[in-house]
């Protein structure tokens, strides 16, 4: 190579060096152009090669890219398999080509490059490799149910080891946004409403994903994306700066802390301003206050819809650049950069402080070392125990689950043999004859010949005949179960908007996933119309909700003598809902998120500020399951708590006995809840400080200790600017097994 | 007095002096206890007094108030009458009792005080002083339909002279609040969702009032209420700075500049502060960059709420002081402020601060100087021009109206007869025999033997065998004209909070008003059913709604051949929408705010940013009826835009020829909008700069110059942070007849 003496390793290549004298090194050999290159990722992935059986080529479009820049940031999508891509198992990435499919590529952008930088291999993983073959987990909105983080981390560490077999380098994996709005089509995609869920699921993501070497974890999305006008998709969020702080923010930090390379800026505004030209969020707080160093990747498209606030694409990339966004995700205006540079609008030194970030993470995570051999793909992995905790039983009306002796069953409902309905969006296609519906669990369970089953309708419109079928279904049954609820199920023949998302102008079929917003979040007229047609009939109904929204469901409550709901719990999830039906399995889930009564009555959150709880003259204004509540088969009671810990409340234990009164083993998930009494300040009306899972066998007590955590402790408010020469915050501190309610009598209090 | 040598005048009462030496004079002899009695306002009013038949005698509450302090800062609502205060025509204080109660009540304050200071007489005029005999205007939100704020200020002159011939001091007036969430009660008291509406409207509404001596004004509220989460009455607004200063500040600022004497800080919080908390909002924007010199009072027991964030009412009144509330309403905690200063919580200056600036408005209002004999009452105003421009007319289709030769009709729906429907909450109770409903208009032009009538149904609720005899009144009619919507009534019996507003835990008919808040904002089903039956006759249907808020009129557009919107217009109401029917007048109102279709379906504002109008995959997101639209009987062509003034955008004049191509004279409003174009800020979809009225006899054609209004120019969010050395901003103007819709290839660009 150039630029080298003979025989000698050039400093950038040198792994004894520390990171900086690396990438110092490397930056200081290349032009300008090749220094834009690494800001680049484009085009998608999957659009760069060919399958033909076992034999990959390359198309012309690589090197068409290549060719512009010698060398390329990161390639996006490479082995992405979906609808959108097209690809599938004739056409797409299989575990066995993946690694050649990465090679030939990856080679292809070396010999592109004057200093041979390859280039990160980029894939989705929000709730596994979106790629076929990836382990398919539940979406976080089903994960965050079982308020068990380590079970995430065990199967994100699974996840690691598929990427890394494939020459993947950088998960992209979804934390940061919060369920504010259940209108919105990505709920799905959120650990739910609560900071401290999503701080601990997000970090609990990273550090599995991380546990394999060479991955990266760029997390999406920053910031304040769940806070989207009317829940609709990528609309701004006229948030203040406490707000966003105190709801938003948290995850973020978690994740960076737990060893994120990166993250996402998002493609809504906060208080008007884009994230990907906000350089307050991207460089002021991200960089100056927290002193991240990894990058700052663009959501796909998200720095050209920046050209609707400037005259030119030339403008367009100077804004996102100047703003701190390092990489961008296929958008043209980054082709400009140069063009900037010329204009005067930047100056080269921006360039390169976006280039040494992507340099860094390359250097990080090996690229400009040796290759190594790749390790083989994993073998199979069970997602059971993290499937299995993510239902939650909300009714349970005289102890009619576990179910004994069942007599004849009919399933009923639109999800009631759907197997996409479990997956959620951003799924590859599955192998064939994977998963099990719930018809298929009960059926494998308890003999096809004892359960019918009948759809009576669709999603979201009635089905010919279905409501008299599903009627005499029932009729005819000692037991119904209905299985209702949406799907965010994507088919090869929908339409999609540019950057993948479903594209509502055209066909789709789905009620939830991204681009799919709905005003109405309780339970579509059509289904509606089935649950009342079928408890006409008497017989006894157990509700079973698949979906990856929070939805209404006071229409069903009175017909249901037992409701679960379970998010989107991944192609097992049958199997697995049968297993906690029949009581193989104690329900251990906890809503991760309040559901609401109707769209109109929104916000329900419970963490909203104490005002916000006013009732409507024709509806409460409350959630009608709140969050934090989930029933199981064992019987609980909770001693009166104590700090056990410090004086101070970041040092605070909360603690207290569990006693398992029943006559079975139990899990349970003990909280603990927070208000402050800050002067001046409106305190939320509860603050989720920390929880712990517990198993206790059949009649036993065991103490328990909740600590504080760290990064819920902004959403109490206690620096709130207004004290002055007030006395100081106080803070009451409450356990509970259900949810945070009202502080009771024996809430403990602290100075602030 | 003491304290002034035997035969001179003290300087406080010396108004040849300047209002601070008289204010610096005045404070310099008061004791503690004293200054702190200027800062309390309460009990209320009405407590003080009571009267039968034509003697009035001060009751013992305001001897113990008095007692406390030697004096009292204010008196709230001494001559409000309506069903809160249990005050009627038969034991409340008509015009002729008034100014002797004044009188009375004012020389017991003088008499208690040993400086001699009076109270300030403040009162609630909303729209109309809610006094036995005031003057009722239409609310708020109907008036800003009339786009013409000149008829306010001619309307407000002549309240302010009845306040001012009653002994009354200040006026609360409404204006600050924007209607940006329909399931909000109080929408009816906003002038509509736009910034420049309401500052414009408030603006007028203090110059008719201040145009009376003597009368000050006192805006509500500050700031940012319209804003609460879920509409939800007092509940919190997590907005961000620039939402703020866009949407929810101009009013204040042109309330202000028109010479509002004070504010009134709001119940809600902005991203967690309590207005009454928030020294930011109170003194950093108010005093230090506005520069505001009167008064700012807190909302009713707003104060005390407060005690949510505090641990004694001594902490309360020491945060709400340091943040700059210098009048309580009815709170205990100013009680306190003494304690406040011994315990070291605050400093005496504040107080200081604090009574001066009650002084001054006192001082300025010529309560200091010798007592002038009070104006007689005014003769009745007619407020027939103003009622008659705020019906906006949403449907003509056949150019149905104005109605020729109507033959049999039929009046159907519950506001069709129902005068307390037209009013609006804050309403006194009205003398026997006022106003005029509808079916009363109708039935006085047309004869009563002419028109039927027949409710149909309640509200909310189905009537007994209504429906059936609605659908054989329509049967037997040649047309329908169906009276829907809601009514912010408040009857005697109600159910009412400590502050006044409706308590939805007791007898509440009302579907609107404070405290009435709900999520549905569509039709409810009883009218929505009662609709449907009606159309199935076949009878041609006129709809009228009048409502105190926008309502879904989904259910009722495909059954109407002619849509006639009404916010609460007054009493008189009937009448004029009758003579509007009838062609004797031209419609001329244009939407205040943006019309939604479902609760669900929120937000609808016109003036949201860009990305916020992205539609659900269940219904379209965008407004039933926009912002500005509404139709009259002429029918107009408007020229292409050029600009005549000044070649920045501040004095660009914006000027086009507009025809009417119609055989009759009629009215229209010509709109100004704008979108800017600052790089790295997600502009608003449209801003409306400015807007004027013209009239043009059949046929003509004149040019019509729209200027941009100051007030709104923060709306265009030209100063954003981003931009650095970006090319500066750009903004594309254009005028409409009927709201803003999309940029037309006709509009003009200019530098921002």
């Amino acid at each position: 190579m150039i630029n080298s003496p003979s025989g000698s390793i050039e400093p950038y290549r040198d792994s004894s060096l520390d990171v900086g004298t690396r990438v110092a090194d490397l930056i200081s050999r290349m032009t300008l152009t090749e220094k834009i290159g690494q800001l680049n990722q484009r085009p998608l992935g999957w659009q760069l090669w060919q399958r033909r059986g076992p034999e990959v080529t390359l198309t012309t479009t690589l090197d068409s890219e290549l060719e512009r820049f010698g060398g390329l940031g990161a390639i996006y999508g490479l082995l992405r398999a979906d609808a959108w891509s097209g690809r599938d198992w004739t056409t797409g990435a299989d575990p066995a080509a993946s690694a050649e499919i990465t090679a030939i590529v990856q080679e292809r952008v070396v010999a592109s490059s004057r200093l041979g930088i390859p280039a990160l291999i980029v894939e989705e993983a929000p709730h596994g490799h979106q790629a076929l073959g990836g382990t398919l987990l539940p979406t976080n909105l089903a994960s965050a149910a079982s308020w068990r983080p380590e079970l995430l981390t065990e199967a994100f560490a699974h996840v690691g080891q598929e990427l890394r077999t494939r020459g993947a380098h950088i998960a992209l994996a979804s934390g940061l946004d919060l369920l504010r709005d259940p209108r919105w089509g990505r709920s799905e995609e959120c650990f739910g409403e609560d900071p401290l869920l999503a701080a601990r699921f997000t970090a609990a993501q990273v550090h599995g994903l991380r546990s394999e070497p060479g991955v990266g974890v760029v997390l999406k999305h920053f910031a304040g994306q769940g806070a989207a006008v009317g829940g609709r998709n990528g609309a701004g969020a006229p948030i203040g700066p406490r707000e966003l702080d105190e709801l938003h923010l948290p995850a973020v930090r978690a994740g960076i802390d737990a060893g994120a390379v990166g993250v996402m800026a998002a493609y809504n505004e906060i208080d008007g301003i884009p994230c990907v030209a906000n350089e307050w969020l991207l460089t002021g707080l991200l960089r100056d206050r927290w002193g991240f160093g990894g990058i700052v990747m663009a959501d796909l498209g998200a720095i050209d819809q920046l050209g609707r606030t400037t005259s030119s694409a030339v403008e367009t990339a100077a804004v996102a650049l100047r703003a701190g966004v390092d990489l961008s995700l296929c958008d043209e205006a980054y082709l400009f950069l140069d063009e900037a540079v010329g204009a005067g609008l930047i100056d080269e030194a921006l360039i390169d402080r976006a280039c040494a970030r992507v340099l860094r993470v390359k250097i990080e995570l090996g690229l400009l070392d040796p290759p190594a051999p790749l390790p083989v793909f994993p073998a199979p992995w069970s997602t059971d125990d993290l499937v299995a905790a993510t239902p939650v039983l909300l009714i349970n009306d005289d102890q009619l689950l576990p179910l004994d002796m069942p007599g004849r069953i009919a399933v009923i409902g639109p999800n009631g043999d759907d197997r996409d309905c479990l997956l959620g969006d951003y799924v590859p296609p599955l192998p064939d004859g994977a998963g099990t519906t719930v018809l298929a669990g009960l059926r494998d369970r308890l003999g096809t010949e004892l359960v019918d089953h009948e759809p009576g309708s669709l999603l979201t419109e009635p089905l010919p005949g279905g409501l008299d079928r599903a009627v005499s279904a029932a009729d005819a049954a000692d037991l119904v179960i209905m299985v209702l609820g949406g799907s965010s199920v994507r088919h090869y023949a929908d339409t999609f908007a540019d950057n993948g998302a479903a594209e509502l102008t055209g066909a789709v079929a789905a009620t939830g996933g991204e681009g799919v917003d709905i005003a109405e979040v309780a339970l579509p007229a059509a289904q509606q119309q089935l649950v009342e047609a079928v408890a006409a009939t008497g017989t006894p109904i157990i509700t079973v909700i698949i979906s990856g929204r929070p939805l209404g469901l006071q229409g069903v409550i009175d017909h249901s003598k037992a409701l679960v709901w379970a998010g989107y719990p991944g192609p097992d999830g049958g199997r697995l809902i049968t297993e906690l039906i029949m009581g193989d399995r104690e329900p251990v889930g906890r809503l991760p998120v309040s559901l609401p009564r109707t769209g109109a009555s929104l916000p329900v959150a419970y963490n909203e500020r104490l005002g916000a709880t006013r009732r409507y003259a024709d509806i409460e204004s409350s959630a009608l399951f709140r969050f934090g509540s989930g029933l199981g088969y064992a019987t609980w009671s909770l001693g009166v708590p104590r700090n056990s810990g410090g004086p101070d409340l970041a040092d605070a234990v909360v603690s207290a006995d569990l006693t398992n009164n029943s006559g079975r083993e139990g899990r349970q998930i003990v909280q603990l809840y927070g208000r402050s009494r800050t002067p001046g300040l409106l305190p939320r009306q509860a603050v989720l400080l920390g929880f712990t899972a517990v198993e206790l066998a059949a009649g036993a007590t065991a103490p328990v200790d909740v600590r504080i955590d760290p990064y819920t402790i902004a959403a109490l408010g206690l620096d709130a600017p207004t004290t002055g020469s007030a006395p100081a915050p106080t803070v009451v501190l409450w356990l509970s097994l259900d949810g945070p309610g009202e502080p009771p009598e024996s809430a403990i209090t602290m100075q602030g």
